[in-house]
């Protein structure tokens, strides 16, 4: 092949690959980053695949595990203009790969141009003799009995004199069935690229998160972790299964801010969590007004029997009193007067936090630092990482992080806090956070709620962001939730945990409704953020029993522990908001409506999409609403309802698709 | 970096490249197939370029010829949501490559952040050192003029006390511009692709295409390039400059089809052109009915005399009669009872063809004569090619074939004939082919053309597909040229020559309005594929003149000359079509109405789209219809026409933007 231009030799060693494979999906920037799945979830894949000529293609998707040598195989069946489809499910959590393999089926165009001349009444004598080798050939890759069988066809084949007999002997099921399970696949073409899947455990997709500062747990002074092991039967009883802290490091004293943010603390101050480092230690230290190391482990520990996972906070950052600040003056930033560049945002300042300098010439030693951070707190049993503002880090940093953290500890979970710009937020879902913050919190009508849950499910996106739904955080009290009251709390409750698998609130101020904010602005009014608070958890307008029956409802309906498979359906109130959530073998069917108003009732028609739901329009069914328990019986498609957001601002129905009639009776027949 | 994860390492060699550059377009199966391009069109280039934090970030394109070392660059800015813009413009016919590259710029990012906080009031004394220090590295990188400039701004910088006279000094054009002159690339990221491109000389653009068989060429027997050469003043009058000349080689005598398809030929009967080789040689032999291989070089030199070039026909298969079978029996497939399998489509048989066997041992031996017979006759000056079913021969074939003869002739210019798939079509023209037939010849209705041609030229196809319109093959007379009269054939011309810039027409069946046909198909009735014909090109209604002047108009008006750039706009009547087609910049406006019913009169307003064509609403313009010559004065958008497309289908109007007023008038001032 002398002749061969250089640069495409290597490409074409094998000029007899005649089947084409392309627009393979889901393929993130094209294989670079994985796609994400939980354990036990299905990839579909989709694929243009197509032979030059008229010749029948065959093929198939190849999957394995990251250094699993054999591949295993999914069928691909063609739909329509060339476009194939099959799909494969995952298993435990780590790597995978999977790719397509297509091969031309000589043999079932054989088969398949013989039928039409056959049946147009060509003569076939030659074809049979064609058809006779083709068997033999698939003869030398069968097991002996069908190796014997095969031959024997086609010896006959060669020497029966009667067409008409020969031909039903052709046609019948066994050769194209021997056809399909021996196929030639010499001059198969396989998909030139490998693509990744990082498969994560359930709680990657299925999770119900509770925020709380500990130091707030106590009933007079500093709460520790002592005081929070009493916290966890309130936060279990309430269903949640992750407790996310915010830092629980030393907090810095240099320039500590006061209540309310204000730029200097008064005595007494404790400071923002999040200006991490003092005397005491950096991040791998806990504030000694918490407690120790032991009481944290501890405090793990207890919170794993109630069946709750403690979440840490992964803000890499640092106070003026930070050991790193002393001991790395290389890994900031400093300024020609001698002092240490803090975070701003001109012309806001932040003095009580040192950003790192990413671009430092240590920045190796600054990656491994940060990175045995994590693994210091991977090894005192903690699995899950809130990971606070990772766009204002280099992403190559994250890049590299998650996925050597995630070799290590296949069960890690990363949640990505980054509210910013649309791009920003999917590359860092892309290169490996395993769930995200979204703009959720913000999504309030109708159109924008819908358009945005399609967004995320409906689009590439789905392939590698796992939303996580919040109502608040300590940083975010929306206006929706100043303005509506506790129908608005309500309501934007059952939308988080109904709308996505994973969601989660920062309470108590969540339950207990708080909604007193900075003049003009979507900040708490007195902030925790920046002093400790006694919450009265048994205030009469709680939300803590209503949120229990919501999470309890999540986890006794399979169709909630999903994000993928939500459906908007018409409603004739724009007001009123219908989907779906449904189990693919439609065992499990919840049809929710959500009153978006949190001020008046509203009522209207809904449109219950029974064709979708493979139920009959000619027969009544029940619907089960499992919030008040109330049961219905409906008949067509539109139904009226009525909500009033003072009483409840939502159904939560279990649709039973079918009534028992006449004919279930037992005596009937 | 030991601890470093062996699959990631060598992606992070360099930690500090912040900045995030992905989602480029255009960028054809990730940069796996060329974009392609004529000499001196623009690349227009898109992509989501970003860094963590608030920092400002620059880019630019990097583009060069292959086998060149230095980069050029060109500029890209930021239009909204982190996506970028920005074009290049390629230079002679070849490969070429582009990519991005995107950085910090922290001199840029101070000096925002310089002038919010001095607009803020803040106290910037520290402020300015910072800046003085950024001078002096840019000065480092700075010509002997400006590093001295540089210098001494940074030294008022440091000493001035006047906090206002050294900022106005910063905040002036001067430590802007120097900034964006001498950037710090240190960390630049550049995009992980070079994406290439094929740039096609100007006619694989925009070429005018005549099918012609030489052997109707005589007005007594058969043809010969001798009497062919008297048709070049005829073709030239009309405008074509490309002459497509069907198999010009011996034809098979074994099971040589008859007129009309006749399973055999009678004494006399020609053959089909495409039952190619003969005792007298194959595919580098000219039929002796035609003359020599002298005959036809002269031919060839004749043509080009006249402006017009000649264009051969590729079609790789054999007759039973090509010395191939007997040379090579190697490259076909041969059946038990010892005959060679012909083409067939089960039913339907081709018995006078012989299908190469791409999957033969022997591929390479195959590959490599058939490029030797493109070499054959590109050295006698040949350089277009209309490839003959390319969709049933091997993709890979054709990659390695078309890139080969490309890299030795940056001139070949390949039409893919493949009416076929979607799918397959767009493959074959990623792979390389430079033009490709189109579905054109089957879309009548307004809303099949707008939708037909939108995706040709605003999708991604638009990238690597360019289109030549076809109104008729000798294998497809369309329905609509059936029934339609000498209208539809004068509508369907015009179509074809202003929508695209490559079209063609198989004459002088075309001019002459042939159209009968076979009893329910689109073939033609005593097809010239199977029989020499003796045309009588002077009749009266032939189309020759009228083409003639559409040829003309659409060398006149550059706005023809390209294919991209045609816009639907408004019509209130469905059997009105309007488009116009513009140059960029708008100093050649054609707007061009058609009636697509040949049977009637229609009428009815169009909406001239006055905005886009950056006209004023409040002044009369003039429009003037190339094809009447007929001029008209209209004002505002909406105006009304009558097509009788017994008289013309169609007017393909100049807009003159505007007219002059009295204000333009020499004694006015």
């Amino acid at each position: 092949m002398g002749l061969f231009h250089p640069r495409k030799e290597s490409m074409i060693s094998e000029g007899r690959k005649r089947v084409v494979i392309e627009n393979v999906r889901p393929e993130v920037d094209g294989g670079k980053f994985p796609i994400k799945r939980v354990e036990g979830e299905k990839v579909a894949v989709e694929a243009d695949i197509f032979s030059d000529g008229h010749d029948l293609v065959r093929a198939v998707i190849l999957y394995r595990g990251d250094g699993v040598k054999k591949w295993r195989e999914a069928p691909l069946r063609h739909v329509a203009n060339d476009r194939w489809e099959g799909w494969f499910r995952v298993g435990e959590p780590g790597y995978y790969r999977y790719t397509i393999q297509g091969w031309v089926d000589h043999p079932g165009t054989w088969l398949a141009d013989f039928e039409k001349k056959y049946r147009a009444g060509q003569d076939v004598a030659v074809d049979l003799l064609v058809g006779a080798d083709f068997l033999d050939e698939i003869s030398e890759r069968a097991s002996g009995k069908d190796a014997n069988k095969l031959r024997e066809i086609a010896r006959t084949m060669r020497e029966e004199k009667d067409a008409k007999s020969a031909s039903s002997l052709v046609l019948g099921d066994e050769v194209r069935e021997m056809s399909l399970k021996y196929p030639d696949r010499k001059f198969a073409t396989t998909y030139e690229k490998e693509l990744p899947v990082v498969v994560d455990r359930r709680k990657a997709l299925v999770s119900a998160w509770y925020e709380m500062f500990p130091r707030s747990c106590d009933s007079a002074g500093h709460g520790t972790f002592a005081n929070c092991e009493k916290m966890l039967p309130y936060v279990s009883r309430m269903g949640f299964d992750v407790l996310y802290l915010p830092p629980i490091h030393p907090i810095g004293r240099t320039k500590r801010k006061g209540k309310n943010n204000l730029p200097a603390a008064q005595t007494g101050d404790p400071g923002s969590p999040w200006a991490i480092g003092a005397e005491e230690g950096g991040h791998k230290a806990v504030n000694p007004d918490l407690g120790t190391l032991e009481d944290f482990e501890r405090f793990v520990g207890k919170a794993r029997e109630h069946g709750v996972e403690v979440a840490l906070d992964l803000a890499f950052q640092c106070s003026p009193d930070h050991p790193y600040v002393r001991e790395h003056p290389e890994w900031f930033r400093w300024r020609p007067d001698g002092s240490v560049a803090f975070a701003e945002n001109p012309p806001k300042k932040y003095e009580d936090i040192i950003p790192l300098n990413f671009e430092t010439e240590a920045w190796k030693e600054l990656w491994e630092e940060l990175r045995s951070v994590i693994l210091f707190w991977m090894e005192r049993g903690v699995r899950i990482f809130r990971v606070d503002n990772p766009h204002t880090k280099s992403f190559l940093f994250w890049e590299w992080l998650i996925d050597d953290v995630k070799r290590r500890y296949p069960d890690a979970i990363f949640l990505s806090e980054a509210f910013t710009r649309p791009k920003v937020m999917y590359r860092l879902a892309r290169l490996g956070f395993t769930q995200s913050y979204t703009y959720f919190t913000w999504r309030n009508t109708k159109w924008e709620i819908m358009e945005y849950v399609n967004e995320l499910t409906r689009t590439e996106v789905r392939e590698f962001f796992r939303p996580n739904f919040w109502t608040n955080t300590p940083d975010i009290l929306p206006e929706h939730l100043q303005y509506g009251g506790r129908p608005a709390f309500v309501m934007r409750l059952i939308l988080a945990a109904t709308l996505c698998s994973n969601y989660g609130i920062y309470g108590p101020a969540y339950e207990l409704c708080v909604s007193d904010a900075m003049e003009g602005k979507e900040e708490y009014l007195a902030s925790e953020k920046y002093e400790v608070k006694r919450w009265d958890l048994d205030r009469a307008e709680s939300l803590r029993d209503l949120i229990g029956k919501i999470n309890r409802i999540r986890s006794e309906n399979p169709a909630l522990q999903s994000t993928w498979n939500v459906n908007f359906h018409e409603s004739e109130n724009e007001k009123l908001l219908l989907y779906t959530k449904t189990t693919e073998d439609l065992e499990n069917i919840l049809l929710i409506v959500v009153n978006l108003d949190p001020y008046n009732k509203q009522s209207g028609r809904i449109r219950v999409p029974l064709e979708e739901l493979d139920m009959a329009p000619t027969r009544p069914y029940l619907v089960l609403d499992l919030i008040s328990e109330d049961k219905y019986v409906w008949f067509g498609e539109w139904n009226h309802v009525e909500l009033d957001p003072h009483v409840m601002p939502a159904h939560i129905f279990r649709v039973h698709r079918r009534m028992s009639r006449e004919q279930d009776f037992d005596y009937f027949m």
